[in-house]
């Protein structure tokens, strides 16, 4: 395990690193939104005064809304962006130093979302008669019931199971805050069921186990297979999460799909399939280093080797993987043995001079400004790492041709919100039994496919994740890819059973 | 498991027996909706002489929808309802047979209202701007997480847990249809997450779990519970449920409720309470038999000792329960030793005569009416099995005071629905570590106080399911003996919080 410790701050690229962002200044964001509810006296310069308190510590202003006027104050709700929540704190307290003003509350805008959680059950009938009652429930639903016991493949028809996914987590590698347990890992496992909704109108529910043993949890998602049609794991750690996935895969006849590993790997194939169109060099011409070989590193080395790319070698904490090197696990051995043909050894930063393409999924850091300016001509560099990049844009943008990371605010995100919605919209209205290799190397061209060429430039190879072109291509390419591999259960002829869905 | 065989006809109250239903006739239901849709020549007396076939053939006509006029042709929807499945098809038959009559579509409503599955997951919260998806996702997320991994308290208000149950069966007594699996029983767990959300407000999701070995449920359950606030157990098969809920009730901090057992034993003491209401006589003075001592017998026969009935004697397919009767599972003889005081022997019919009441969770025909007829003045009969209940109304009904089912089509519909709404909704406000005695035999008060002494009548002893003062009631009668018993881990105040969340 301590040997892929650095990767655990990536496990998915729009993590967030517990790590300190060493030179990354923390800028306002939205996601430490403070609003407070203060009154002022109703005089001309009041609420200037406040303004310029909040803007000179350093916060961004947002939404000013007016609550009322009454005895001589004015009472109004003031929104604005700080950079973490000391900073919230301090802006929040010199507004309450200020003569004259009072503030009567203080909320966080990210907990007032997350109160009383983000998904709820909603019914797609009523009962609000006995002729509803009798048809929904007993006696009416036994007929039901005894068709699907005749016929178990109608559980697809009159059920909830073709349109749901069951997100899975164990809690041990939540973004980057590591091992918190089944209880806080929660909230990013709601967040994905409302993506999955948002995004691709799949029913997801999140399901945080209270066990980290792999045959528990191998056990468990096996026994709740009948009443969902897709399981996506999230946030279990490596190595667990491989053995976790590969049992599950071969026990069960519906998709296993760890999204922390696969679409991350989606998403960064789609983003270097369209940063080599900018620069003209083809998949097998390439020479490719990943920094990494957690979840994400690992998955992405498979998938790029399923592309066919020309040259690839991964590097972990302890330095390049090479066939025979002590110590690797299974997994990581078969990495070694396909990859690093030449059998170099030393540490990433010694086998990055002279690559094409680097691909950091570790952590802050991983890689050294130096080596990236010693790669070849029209370099590309993803760096995943968040919120503290393995190399930070500010330091090689003039060395390399493409440079990506996982953050907004910097151009090219990549984002695997790209990826799973459209991934499972796919495979669902496909009855797919499985996601296989070729099912992702088709959601990855998809997912480049949205982005024009006339609209390709260094600083846009990936589609915004609001893109909403993006989810039915890639469900339609998911589903195709499954049918054409034979792992499709229905056959799809308009294409239109997501779309309808989704609208609904 | 011989032993109880009979029982499982009843499971729930308004559970649907395979087992011929010998006296009673079939009479047409709204569970056999049937709409066709068919094109008759336009002119006069077509349509009558489809609605004379319909109704010759003991149907019911319903609903008539014009869809179209065209080319001297008038097209409608025609529904019916039909007795079961075979008398659609042969009233549909002769509808097909008619001169002149093209039946273009036959559709069966209570499948439509299954296509898909019944419930969906909804976002409490949009997710449309990169500032919103910042705030319920990465990197916002993290800080809820952190606050919840630092004080696990929070997760009751800051993910979904405070308000979601897990309905989870094996699908081992599903309804009176038996063991069919976890996939043919998902309709009825996914109606019952639709009652609890109509009914009280609750986010309920079915889990029909692929195993039905004890160590595996209570396992599965025990590692789902960091999601949920409480886990409705459902449909599985005594003895094993009495092992399964009671290692759960022991292992975790949440509820764990068998409604097949509670929720009926719920509703049938609130009935029992208004029924001796009318008749004038008290708890403690009644001699009470209960045929049947499965799930739900032995649940009803625990709340009657928790409320002091008087006398209570147990039965089963092998004769009253005795102390010391030979091969009793450990549950019933713990029943055996608590009840039957004068260790009486014999069949059920046997101790029948005399007693005031008489309540049937058994099968049809398992309660004679000749029995029924020696029973003391202003006798009480509960025959719940259904849909052919344990005695026909129609024998008894001159020769007792009051009589109930579970049946609908008769008065005093004895229904769990009138129980676990409230129950978990009460449970959930308080967040109670457990569902006890003292709260289940407060929500069974609550009900029964529905009904105003000056409404209260032989023939209307419970109130309708759709009553909507009883998830109120029950709700806060179980949130305050939660409280009371000191069970509760939240105050309740203005006892707001189901109204809120219900109303939303």
């Amino acid at each position: 395990m301590d040997s892929i410790r650095p990767d655990t701050n990536v496990i998915a690229p729009f993590g967030v690193s517990l790590a300190p962002p060493v030179i990354v200044a923390p800028q306002p964001s939205p996601a430490y939104s403070i609003t407070l509810r203060m009154r002022v006296p109703r005089q001309p310069g009041s609420f200037a005064r406040v303004a310029r308190v909040i803007m000179d510590g350093g916060a961004i202003l947002g939404a000013v809304d007016l609550v009322r006027i009454e005895n001589g104050e004015v009472t109004r709700d003031i929104t604005f962006q700080c950079s973490d929540a000391a900073h919230g704190e301090a802006v929040s307290g010199k507004v309450r130093a200020l003569e004259g003003v009072e503030v009567d509350n203080v909320s966080d805008r990210t907990f007032l979302l997350h109160a009383g959680g983000k998904i709820e059950i909603q019914g797609r009938t009523r009962v609000k008669t006995r002729d509803e009652l009798s048809m929904v429930y007993t006696p009416g639903v036994a007929r039901v019931c005894t068709a699907i016991h005749e016929d178990p493949a109608k559980a697809w028809a009159l059920t909830i199971k073709a349109n749901t996914v069951a997100i899975v987590s164990d809690g041990s590698a939540v973004l980057g805050l590591g091992n918190i347990g089944p209880a806080a890992a929660m909230p990013v496992m709601e967040g994905k069921a409302l993506l999955f909704k948002e995004f691709a109108g799949v029913d997801a529910f999140p399901l945080c186990v209270d066990s980290q043993d792999v045959d528990e949890i191998v056990r468990f998602v096996r026994m709740l297979a009948p009443t969902v049609g897709g399981v996506n794991l999230e946030d279990i750690s490596a190595p667990r999460c491989f053995e976790i996935e590969q049992r599950l895969r071969d026990e069960l006849d519906i998709p296993v799909f760890h999204d922390d590993q696969h679409g991350t790997a989606i998403a960064v194939l789609a983003a270097l399939v369209n940063a080599l169109r900018v620069v003209g060099k083809s998949v097998e011409d390439v020479r490719v280093v990943i920094v990494g070989a957690g979840a994400a590193g690992v998955a992405t080395a498979e998938i790029l080797l399923a592309e066919g790319i020309g040259e690839l070698i991964v590097a972990d904490v302890d330095g390049v993987l090479y066939a025979g090197r002590p110590g690797l696990d299974p997994v990581r051995a078969r990495i070694a043995e396909r990859t690093n043909p030449e059998g170099r050894r030393g540490r990433a930063d010694d086998v990055i001079p002279g690559a094409d393409v680097v691909i950091g999924l570790s952590g802050p850091r991983a890689i050294s400004a130096a080596a990236v300016r010693r790669m070849a001509p029209d370099a590309i560099v993803f760096a995943m790492a968040n919120p503290a990049p393995e190399v930070l844009p500010e330091e090689v943008a003039l060395d390399v041709a493409i440079m990506a990371t996982g953050r907004s605010d910097y151009p090219n995100q990549i984002n695997n919100v790209l990826a799973f919605p459209g991934v499972f919209r796919g495979a669902l209205a496909a009855r797919a039994s499985t996601i296989n290799e070729q099912m992702k190397l088709a959601a990855a061209e998809a997912i480049a496919a949205v982005v024009g060429d006339h609209e390709l430039r260094p600083d846009y190879i990936v589609p915004s994740v609001f893109n909403s072109e993006v989810v039915d291509a890639v469900a339609r390419a998911v589903a195709d890819a499954a049918t054409m591999t034979g792992v499709a259960r229905r056959e799809l002829h308009a294409h239109q059973e997501w779309a309808e869905r989704t609208a609904a």
